[in-house]
């Protein structure tokens, strides 16, 4: 059973969301009503040994910090800010208490980071290592962005290169400035991170939003040593990947001194690398040379 | 590391809930600050093979009921009622798609028996099963119940026989009736679910509580089968024990037409198994020949 087929299945045996859920399954974050000016943000994600990363070489407080780090993430992508965690644990029989301090340690540093609380947890015995931590947020009501809300014709942007998931997924740094900076002064029409490869989530940014997609192969950054390919259908990049209409993009661009990306340089967050389209059109990919092809609906497998 | 120990650990380095939040680390669930009339519950259960249950032989819907149980189960213990839950899965790579979604099966059907929703999730792959069900609830500011409330000369009663965690632990049904009557109709000082047995559970109750606990073997109750210090020190319950006043609980029992549990058989659903005492005093245990003993500070080994 393929990933997508399973959401596809549990989204329909879980119905509409009921009283109280702005949104359900299907965006980074299920969003509740809370009070007259917020929105509650709520989601969860889950760190295996072995699939997300091998215990063997890898500091432990950099699990940990990871581990909350693609939470944030989540609330970020929906425009909010973080408020507190919970920490489920699945820790190995042998595993020494300095280890497990340490990644505590690494959870508890980046939490500081960002002002957020952790409030509760549960703590088992488990084969190999798992974190499963659950975040829970607030975004003003106009500040939430949804992967639904794209629209024909806005570009795509993406909040920086594309970086190797292999090497450097463990040290990104959840992009929340960005994303408050945007939910504030801009108007987002859709957001999602981009946890699994630009391909994957651009599809997922059609799909809810009922639209199709042109990526310029040329267009998207790459970190040094990372193909196309990678960036497309492989990355754990946890950029922002984000659209808005061409009006509006221009005034970020001002606020940020260039329009073009290529002419920013390192100066510049903000990339363009697409453009929305009729849903007809599907997700598309223009090469360098100007042949358009069809991007695959792959990313990574968490199946 | 013993899994008390790094609780405290924790607990310690998580340092004050901070605004907002009415009960962090400590209790069934984390207490949030919600509306004018409500708190907002929130906790996370986390079910692992291996520890929790065997594949080999156990019916998939089972174990994707039982995951939502415990949860549900960790807001009854607050007196609240459960409204969400989000799932974080990990799925063993040749697990056939047909057990996949026997496990949400489960987890679909006993949230439609509560009215719960399924409003998010998180998909990985995994060398072993793990299902991470988070809950969020709500309840009302008057009917919250704390672990920490438990006062001297309080009686301890349990909601029901202590069953084998062996053998009936993937059947339980959450107490939430038992508990929602409770938090309506008396006024109940403190309360638990027994997850890891008896003794460490009013452990919990009396660290939280600062007082100490006398209980009485011949009085609590067991399932056939099933010996005094299973219920104790291993039983994976799933009953309330909480404590209220003697006049309180006369009332309780009025109600129920019976104050002895041992008059009362089948149709009494709560029983007296002993008192608060002076934290000087700590957990003890009186034996049916009067002779007093400690209670051991060990239940169900999650580390």
């Amino acid at each position: 059973m393929k990933e997508l087929e399973l959401v596809e299945y549990i989204r329909k045996r879980a119905g509409r969301p009921g009283k109280g859920v702005k949104i359900g399954i299907g965006d980074d974050c299920a969003v509740l009503e809370y009070d007259a000016k917020h929105y509650l943000l709520w989601a969860t994600d889950m760190l295996v040994e072995g699939t997300h990363f091998r215990l063997k070489g890898t500091p432990y407080r950099k699990i940990g910090r990871k581990a909350v780090a693609v939470n944030i993430s989540d609330i970020a992508a929906m425009g909010g800010l973080p408020r507190h965690v919970t920490v489920a644990m699945g820790i190995p029989g042998g595993m020494a208490g300095s280890a497990v301090r340490g990644i505590y340690d690494g959870i508890f540093g980046i939490c500081k980071d960002h002002g957020i609380k952790v409030i509760g947890g549960d703590i088992n015995r488990s084969g190999r290592l798992i974190v499963d931590v659950s975040i829970m947020g607030l975004v003003e009501k106009e500040r939430l962005i949804k992967r639904s809300g794209a629209r024909e014709k806005d570009l795509v942007l993406i909040t920086g290169p594309v970086r190797s998931g292999k090497k450097e997924h463990l040290d990104f740094a959840p992009r929340l400035k960005e994303a408050r900076f945007l939910s504030r002064r801009c108007k987002i029409n859709s957001m999602i991170d981009t946890s699994d490869g630009i391909a994957l989530d651009m599809g997922r940014i059609c799909s809810e939003s009922g639209v199709g997609c042109r990526l310029y192969e040329g267009a998207i950054p790459l970190s040094k040593g990372l193909t196309l390919e990678e960036a497309l259908y492989s990355g754990e990049s946890f950029e922002l990947v984000f659209t808005m209409g061409v009006k509006e993009a221009r005034k970020l661009f001002l606020k940020r001194r260039s329009f073009l990306p290529q002419a920013g340089g390192r100066e510049c967050e903000y990339f363009v690398i697409g453009e929305i389209t009729p849903k007809k059109n599907g997700l598309c990919l223009i090469r360098k040379e100007g042949r358009a092809g069809a991007l695959k609906m792959t990313g990574f497998r968490h199946l």
